[in-house]
């Protein structure tokens, strides 16, 4: 491992790497408990405050890079990627326990990202161009010419999450959407995985340098402190955050950037429960199939998952106990999964004990399946309640992040939709339903889609696509900003805004706008799309 | 005037007209400072509270309804402003001294606005819909099929804006956007003209009643204190704000909605400068005219627009004196304009006597003319500076609200740029030149579009087109979220968030995303735009 063992724990503040910071950390093996060298240093405020200023000399450079360059940039930063070959899948493995499995398709994943968003950039049309034409004989006053685009708002701060340790991570999706958009980034890596963020980093690095782009398109700090988060999200030159991780520390940084004398936008994704609702004529045609596939789901990656399916409601019938129990058997059968860190696993299982412990509800099922570690094995549970106190007690509706699901009976459809009223934000909905219940109803969908950024039928939350239809956000506290998707090709207008060129002559304006449409893209003209020139 | 006899100060919630409020206030004439009647009382906390629960109520049905039928409501809206007649026009004049005429342009564009966002939502392509088909034979996992659009945020908090009090108040731009968007609407009236507040407010429940639309789908509230807007803004079922005004209620409304439990958005507009560079080969080819459209600009409606041109920049040159005499000449003849009210002449002449006392700045230019009521009346003044103490002294770089302007003399084109690095966020930027100036000032025009939201080349600021390429907004402070536009087309998004549809059938499908695009708009199937069927 060539790449690993020049791991250095530095800040790589664009071109400058540093590291002034006394305090330092090390990576752990959560399977094994074992340290990962190097030690990593803690950025310290100057190194902070440096590369928030690097980042805004390189917005300068680099949001005037054309188009093309910007996707070659992009693709270059996949082969760099790619070039880290196996060594980064093993490091990456030995951080965070995942599966290597798992983590060649979130390498896929996380390249396709990179290529995907190319494509956009090569394409254009994104920048959503809009021109009115100008009428100077209009009455009582001319018509000027008005042509508006979306350009990029400036330098952004990602932080990585340690449940996708590639693909949100350093060179994760909001950091590809930043670069598409044409902002510089600097990533504040995940603790949990700070070899790969190292590796990752410096791949993007290369790839700045390979591209000739500017110093200070990207930079990566380290740091356990949240005041290294705070700390970012506080300097002026700042104009956007990324984040995916707990509601607590999104929330915390949604308000240090509310603070700010120049506040500016925060797209964190927080907690959800996405709920999954299993209704009569789905549980009597195939009960067992979506016991199945909901085990599967909520196990899945041993439950770290922002789309886990963590709240599911049934009807309180025979069926629906028959439900639960397919249920209860197969998450009791689950292997032990390891969890990322250890704090992460003390957190599930306080939750957990929490969540059994209050009246009216019950640990229906509890897999006794040991993983290799004990500080981070955790075991897949089932907690079961009544719709009457899962209203009345809000503490259930928080996310439990883990391999766990609560189970809620619920009697009847004004049961069902109360149920719905009363829940908040989340990032999916699922309904599980033959034709005639989905026809039945239409107003517990209508009330989800109030509550949700998708909605699924017949399928599980988790595994979200990235594509241009993808929506994954949520009202609060699914994300801090519902208007905003964190995945697939929509992701790019969140580090953009509209500027508009009146009377602007021709030789002056951004190709995009120039009557002849060199960039080929769709255009609105005179509220007409098309792809023809003005 | 029978409808203005017919006002009776009262909230309008939803159907319900309410007074159990025991402060009151009345409308003030500014010309003359006759009380108008009638008493308007002060909205309470619960009648607040009731409005915000009947827009939750009003949200339901009518996001709803199919976009027709909204469409038909907001040109039945225009239809009864336009019954109101010129009743509402003198109740305008009175309430806010802004001449008829001027009144009349209002009216229209306030029309106008409300028939092109009509338009909008019939032609229903603003949705952006979006496809991406399912493949189920795909490997690894199949791909679901995927479909997205927008859909309203909820019910939305409106409010009114004193100096525009049709085309940004109770039937304004964000009134029409939210209605537009399927949003339920709360108006908060500007207590400055609570009688044209009233009117409109009555013209849209007679709309409401004759459309068909639910109950709760329009509230009014009156009051002064700015516990009543706070209040509002912080109720749960409240998703989102639009406001036009001073940059501290602004502040303080973004602040309130950052600290409810879920934040949601806020557009606030609030104040800008509107910076003009008038360059060296513009006042040789035409320095008298720059002059002379630039004086009116700034006294136009008293110096009372968003727009308005509050700081110049030229050369220290004797062409940028003569262009600064010319100027003074200009602003020292003007005639003076009627404010609409007396705090915010107090406003005015504080700010402006502050800004002159500075070391560095000159007062020197200052109508004598005299209005009809001292307490009202403004006077068109020109402050002149150096490019060191603008740069030193913050307190220059904030709005003067009213019929001034501050030029800042700068040498060379690095000063300009300089200069233009240290702006604030402004809604507008204007740049004067010679076609030779134009390409050798494309770094300051660079600059310049990380400031603002609309570049103007040799035009006034003042003048804000409703269309569909029209951006009216900016960086903080100009606003509170330079991604989104309070004038034009686009606006309709700013209440408006994505919902993704995951295998759902056909049948459960809102039409705008069913297989044979029933409502034939343009849509997004597979990344490409079409207006075909699936």
């Amino acid at each position: 491992m060539p790449e690993t063992a020049l791991l250095t724990g530095e800040q790589l503040i664009g071109r400058t790497p540093s590291r002034a910071g006394r305090e330092t950390f090390c990576a752990v093996d959560p399977a094994t408990g074992e340290a990962l060298g190097p030690e990593v240093a803690e950025a310290t405020a100057e190194e902070i405050d440096f590369a928030a200023r690097v980042a805004e000399c390189g917005f300068e450079g680099y949001s005037m890079r054309e188009p093309q360059r910007r996707a070659a940039f992009l693709r270059q930063i996949a082969r760099q990627i790619e070039a880290l070959g196996d060594a980064l899948l093993e490091r990456c493995h030995r951080e965070t326990a995942l599966p290597v499995a798992r983590l060649q398709g979130e390498r896929a994943r996380t390249l396709g990202q990179l290529h995907l968003f190319a494509d956009l950039v090569e394409d254009g049309s994104w920048v959503g161009a809009r021109i009115d034409r100008a009428d100077p004989a209009r009455q009582p006053a001319p018509k000027p010419d008005l042509r508006r685009m979306l350009v990029p708002l400036g330098p952004v701060a990602v932080f990585g999450a340690s449940n996708f340790p590639l693909a949100f991570s350093v060179a994760g999706g909001d950091t590809v959407a930043a670069l598409a958009a044409g902002c510089s980034v600097v990533v504040k890596a995940h603790p949990s995985h700070p070899g790969t963020s190292e590796m990752v980093g410096r791949a993007i690095l290369a790839a700045v340098e390979r591209s000739g782009m500017p110093d200070g398109t990207f930079s990566l700090l380290q740091g356990r402190a949240p005041e290294v988060g705070q700390r970012l999200v506080a300097r002026p030159s700042i104009q956007a955050v990324g984040f995916t991780g707990s509601l607590a520390a999104g929330r915390a940084l949604f308000d240090a950037a509310a603070r700010r004398a120049r506040p500016i936008p925060v797209y964190a994704e927080m907690g959800s429960s996405n709920p999954v609702f299993v209704l009569a004529g789905a549980l009597a045609e195939r009960r067992d199939a979506i016991a199945q596939a909901l085990a599967a789901s909520v196990t899945l990656g041993c439950g770290q998952f922002c789309t886990n399916p963590g709240l599911i409601v049934v009807e309180d019938s025979a069926a629906g106990m028959a439900f639960i129990e397919a249920l209860g058997r197969r998450l009791a059968a689950a292997p032990a999964g390891t969890m990322t860190g250890p704090g992460i696993k003390t957190a599930y299982e306080a939750g957990l004990e929490a969540a059994a412990a209050l009246p009216g509800v019950a640990l229906a099922a509890r897999s006794a399946a040991r993983g290799p570690r004990p500080e981070t094995s955790a075991q897949a549970a089932l907690l079961v309640t009544d719709s009457a106190t899962f209203a009345a007690e809000r503490r259930l509706h928080a996310e439990l992040y883990g391999p766990a699901t609560l189970v809620v009976r619920c009697s009847g459809e004004e049961d069902l939709v109360e149920l719905a009223r009363g829940l908040d934000g989340h990032l999916t909905a699922t309904v599980h339903g033959s034709d005639e219940d989905l026809d039945e109803h239409r107003q517990l969908m209508a009330v989800l889609g109030r509550k949700v950024g998708r909605l699924i039928v017949n399928g599980v939350p988790t595994g979200v696509e990235v594509g241009h239809a993808m929506h994954h956000g949520g009202p609060y506290p699914a994300t801090t900003d519902s208007r905003s998707t964190s995945v697939g090709t929509a992701a790019i207008e969140r580090f953009a805004r509209p500027l508009c060129f009146q009377d602007v002559p021709e030789r002056l304006l951004p190709l995009e706008l120039r009557d002849g449409n060199p960039r080929g893209i769709w255009r609105m003209i005179d509220g007409q799309l098309t792809r023809e020139a003005r």
